[in-house]
């Protein structure tokens, strides 16, 4: 059902969801708070966007102009009417396109920054038995993998320029791998527990094209108090009904 | 100068050390900590030992034979001090050997377990101004380098053996890089951090050798408190004066 959320510490952003495709999450807004943006950046491009909030997000972070690629039109859709209501439509181009496309549409080097949410989930037939199809190429990489993403991610962004993405850190050495081999040295990193004292379930990765090597590893993110709640840090972040 | 500390949540346990050559740390109390220990574990190695703090901590985790490896003769007869005088030589056997050589005394995949806490920093001429040489050699990859201990690693645990290293995160990209060279697949992260809002400043890895993928991270370690006392987690680990 498509439902219409606002997120408070957003100047009332809007953002249309529908909870039988997909949903927005914390990891966007994770993400779009954690990728560096430098002062002289001029254009940044959203992979993998869904109904939009990365490039929504980001507009608050930045005058660059932002593009976000979603595939499936019905998600689209939503992103669209979401940055129409918000008036955002001059700063970022929505875009309805197959990311392994991308190259066909773009001059190679031609981005200072790009991020990605991606589908989580390597693709296995039986991933599906519980899911849509809409919300299975949202979760499953079944339209696009990890390794299609980083290609052209590296064939989009300049040299010196920022890969940010958000995943699971069960994936994290794969991650590092793909990066090594197209050409990205991984910067920094944070990492999402669910609670205190649990393991980590969300990884912010950030690399740089070209990049000299050394890592920093951010302060940890409690995203839960033991009574359920946002803790208070994630509650800074964004004040939505969600 | 040589002095004589306590762990005293080891049952007293004794260390000699000489802090003009190498004090042992709170890194290798976490990497004790850290390292998992089956209970079918016979043979477990610790590289670059220092005084021998990791295969005195060891001992209270298992019955399994541990080896010490440590180059330095001075600090190395701190540790055979310490370990006799903890009534531990029967468990552990010390060696006063460069970890380089250990192919020829060891045989191939003779080992279930591999701990290091190696030498953290990379040798520049300059790193060495403030520092006599035995510190410079404990510190920085005078005698051996991370890649010369992965691979040794390498050679001396089995297939399905585990090597744990505490390191700086600073060089995790590398760590993983050199770990997938000689056959290790990461497996398990803990990030330790200085205070509540800081980067992280130690890295525990764990890899096993010809393991599947998949990473887990386990919760961050806060080392200290904002008024610089170690945290009640920290002060659960040990006791001694340090």
């Amino acid at each position: 059902m498509k439902v219409k959320n606002r997120l408070l510490n957003f100047g009332e952003m809007v953002i249309y969801q529908d909870d039988d495709y997909f949903l927005f999450s914390l990891d966007s807004v994770l993400l779009a708070n954690f990728v560096n943006i430098k002062l002289t950046d001029k254009k940044i491009i959203d992979l993998c966007s869904g109904n939009g909030p990365v490039p929504m997000l980001l507009s608050f972070r930045t005058k660059a102009r932002i593009f976000g690629v979603e595939l499936q039109k019905y998600i689209y859709d939503l992103g669209i009417d979401s940055i129409r209501e918000n008036k955002l439509d001059q700063q970022i181009e929505f875009i309805n396109e197959d990311v392994k496309k991308l190259s066909e549409l773009y001059e190679a080097d031609s981005f200072d920054v790009v991020t990605c949410n991606p589908p989580y989930f390597k693709y296995k037939e039986n991933s599906l038995v519980n899911e849509n199809k809409g919300k299975a190429i949202a979760r499953h990489e079944v339209e696009i993998n990890l390794e299609q993403i980083i290609k052209t991610s590296s064939y989009l962004v300049k040299n010196g320029g920022t890969l940010a993405i958000v995943h699971r850190p069960e994936r994290l050495i794969e991650i590092i791998k793909l990066l090594n081999k197209y050409g990205f040295e991984p910067k920094r990193m944070q990492l999402g527990y669910p609670k205190e004292g649990k393991e980590a379930n969300i990884l912010l990765i950030e690399a740089v094209k070209n990049g000299k090597n050394g890592m920093k590893i951010l302060p940890p993110l409690i995203i839960h108090e033991s009574n359920g709640e946002y803790t208070e840090e994630i509650r800074k972040l964004f004040g939505s009904d969600l």
